[in-house]
């Protein structure tokens, strides 16, 4: 194997959860470079599986189909969205909550930069790929909606259903819309600051009580390192103060 | 011919422009009766050209494939929502405008009572219809996304084109929501209602001027015969009566 360009095989550490993410990974990583290197259509599985130093079988124990692999860390986003719904402050306002859950998208999308815009240039230019994207946003959305709806009824509000499906798009809307400002940027945006703007206009958009509110200025202090879900609860705790 | 099940043959039809929706419509009509008949996969277009009286070159005159004939008004929908804002009011509201012309789509659906509920019993069961029909939503919203983008920046909104990926997400989500509402309710449930209290929600939430209004209660007398984007503009005339 020494005289081969392959990456090392990752086979053994698919023995542990980590192992297996990171087999994952690689597999995705391996899958996008060939997609960009020789189309989406002339790559085959067993390339993909070769790139990433296992064989077809493997693969499969990984993905369904050559098509699954582009969005590879979707599950885990929406396990881990649904993971911080189930530890969420019940007295959160529940729009707010949805906006720190989607944000874990954009961190995922920021922390691997590179395979983040070789995947944006493939959605835009692979019809079935840009297909599959839409149907992980609406999986996610569907999340999402599910979550608002119950905090909504909670509230005793008798349009629950109706104003978390709405809410549901608009959050996922909010957060596309940034993503694809700061992929079109090569990743150099400020996608901390466009995240808090956008997931502000949503909050604002259905909060609850917002006939009440009076408008005023409000000023939110934070570094460019604070973490997004950080951002989102600031912002909104400046927002409610009177 | 006479000792055939088939529908009337329409082909001569196909030679003006209302023929030819009448052809679209024909042939959609016999897709939806043979996917529900005999399941989506196992239908071919030879079928579904044979029942509505015409052969599989005229089927490929008016459809690429199979799975675009489910969504056949689809492109006359989106033509009508552009031709909608082309003409619309420059002093409308641009979010109740916009949710004016979504209607057109309620409408659709409404009209053909049979062919939707066949429709959301497919897109319900068959992946790739339901991926088809996530797609075509993603079309006619990015149609009002373009509009309200244009009148958000006319009003010297700095955030014009976040705020219309949002709007045009809400609206859609909106009117989906009235609509699966409906389908579920085979029909019965009052779709102009629903409608009415669907983008009142979506209108609200979006009001430019939204911090500045009081809460109280309207009142919006009308028939049911009313068409919607009409309940739509007096729903939101009542809203803005201070």
């Amino acid at each position: 194997m020494t005289d081969s360009p392959r990456r090392a095989p990752v086979t053994r550490a698919g023995a542990t959860p980590a192992g297996r993410r990171r087999l994952r990974r690689a597999l995705a990583a391996a899958a996008v470079d060939l997609f960009v290197a020789k189309g989406y259509e002339a790559t085959t599985v067993d390339e993909i599986a070769a790139a990433a130093g296992v064989g077809r079988r493997t693969f499969f124990r990984y993905f369904d189909a050559k098509d699954d692999v582009l969005f590879a860390n979707h599950d885990e986003i929406v396990a881990e969205m649904e993971e911080t719904f189930a530890g969420a402050d019940p007295e959160r306002e529940p729009v707010e909550m949805a906006c720190a859950a989607v944000s874990l998208v954009l961190e995922s999308y920021a922390a691997e930069l590179d395979v983040s815009l070789k995947r944006f240039t493939l959605t835009r230019t692979v019809p079935s790929l840009r297909d599959k994207e839409v149907a992980t946003v609406d999986r996610y959305q569907r999340v999402l909606a599910r979550y608002l709806r119950a905090r909504f009824a909670e509230q005793g509000d008798e349009t629950a259903s109706l104003r978390a499906d709405v809410a549901a798009a608009a959050i996922a809307a909010a957060n596309n819309h940034v993503l694809r400002r700061w992929l079109r940027s090569g990743g150099q945006d400020d996608i901390t600051a466009s995240a808090a703007e956008a997931f502000a206009l949503v909050i604002d958009a259905f909060r609850v009580e917002r006939a009440s509110v009076e408008e005023t200025t409000v000023v939110a202090v934070m570094t460019t390192a604070t973490p997004l879900h950080a951002v989102i609860a600031k912002v909104n705790a400046a927002l409610n103060e009177k």
